[in-house]
């Protein structure tokens, strides 16, 4: 883990880290809140995954949430959205290859060989930070658009392991919108069965440990309707007697002034399952 | 005025919009944001003015201060830092130019014409303001490095206007140090007698109204040692009896994870002013 930046934030410090990845195959970025009370003591950890088109900037210049995790003790985690490199496949269009990783192992060529940002995400990326940083070893997740997905799927097919986990925007049913068609046949193929273990709406029915989803979804987002269709997650979560909370909140588009809005509220509910 | 961005922020709206100005011969783009008590009462208003190569965005996209403008109800106006378009003089470097206009009136060619962005701030803004939105007319101002200078000069040289004033990592004696000296030299001419009347270190001897100056430094910033020195200004005031809050904070560089850790302090300082 090289350091390569380093800024004073809300009392801590606002890291960005770049390592080696052996599950990608390639360099990463990876940014790093360390609250004030890094300093002296263990602390749990929030990862957040971004969306569409963000690298590992995105989180921590426009969301504001160094100011709640300084005020909650909680170490934040922002990784890029995808493996990158010259030697890592890309696509034309920003809703495939690089930026838009979607948080699943891929089996198909050419991308097959790098695009394993659930392995990453779930077991490489936490072993890192583990080792690097003092943490109690209790953590959470959440996300934005294509990273709500991966959050929610994440937390959904790993029983145990996150205390807590919300979503901004998700991508609730992939398997259903344009967008995770596209993803999935590229990096999946074209059997729709094996998409089913990559869509929380489909995740929810044989979910065991029953974690409660928290989403915020803006009213006047522009891919609600087309992209995001909250109403698949709502109905699977009723037929399975799953909790969820999903906010509509008028107004609100699919930019980061919605994240910034809430992602203090959103910090406090994983902060307090994270000290439970 | 037309408005080109609309969107749902901490309760309020962030908005951009579009105007032609007299004062600078161009069209502008000029930030506002509308905390949620806009629509029920007037409110006071908080000017902010950006440092170099900045534009009317990344205030609203960086400090997460929305939030701190809903909570104390406070309009928040943040202009572009120059004029723009294709008959806009320009030059070569970020430091003069287009994103550099010093908050100024130019008396040279070739930015006479365009570069009068101290008359745009002082006088056009606001009065285009006050006419399209519900205040009570009671002003403040802020603004970082350039933006920071800017604020300092214009409500000194304007006794009475502002209720208050506040900067981040200014430059405090442009007269004295390499950006300043360059954009002087290009806007006003050789002679350095015209150049006192723009530099708060030298305007504090004559200022008759005592407006409370609010500074915040970061001890890490980059820019510290060459270019913001803010030993003169501190020595001015002590030297004119002007009160001077000045605060090092260690660590902290010049970038918007300084202004986001403290932008709540000022938006709260400046509200108490603005309804006292």
């Amino acid at each position: 883990m090289e350091r390569i930046e380093h800024r004073a934030a809300s009392g801590g410090w606002q890291d960005v880290y770049r390592h080696t990845s052996q599950v990608l195959g390639c360099d990463m970025n990876v940014a790093v809140y360390l609250p004030p009370q890094a300093a002296t003591q263990k602390l749990p950890v929030l990862y957040w995954l971004s969306g569409l088109t963000c690298n590992e900037q995105n989180f921590i210049t426009k969301a504001g949430a160094q100011r709640y995790a300084a005020e909650h003790g909680v170490i934040l985690v922002a990784p890029d959205t995808s493996p990158r490199g010259d030697d890592v496949a890309d696509a034309e269009g920003y809703d495939l290859g690089k930026g838009a990783g979607f948080y699943l192992n891929a089996t198909e060529q050419p991308w097959a060989a790098h695009y394993r940002m659930y392995d990453y995400v779930v077991e490489e990326l936490p072993a890192l930070i583990d080792a690097h940083f003092q943490t109690t070893g209790a953590r959470s997740i959440s996300g934005h658009s294509m990273g709500g997905h991966g959050a929610l799927v994440i937390a959904l097919k790993n029983p145990g392991r996150y205390k807590s986990v919300s979503a901004f925007s998700p991508i609730v049913a992939p398997t259903r919108v344009p967008w995770g068609q596209k993803a999935f046949t590229a990096y999946l193929g074209e059997d729709r069965a094996r998409w089913a273990a990559w869509d929380a709406s489909e995740l929810v029915a044989s979910a065991t440990e029953r974690l409660p989803l928290l989403v915020d979804q803006g009213g006047g987002d522009e891919f609600l309707d087309n992209q995001l269709q909250p109403q698949w997650l709502q109905a699977a979560c009723t037929a399975a007697a799953h909790p969820l909370t999903l906010r509509l909140q008028p107004g609100y588009d699919h930019s980061y002034y919605f994240i910034s809005s809430f992602i203090g509220e959103h910090i406090a509910h994983h902060a307090k399952a994270l000290y439970a």
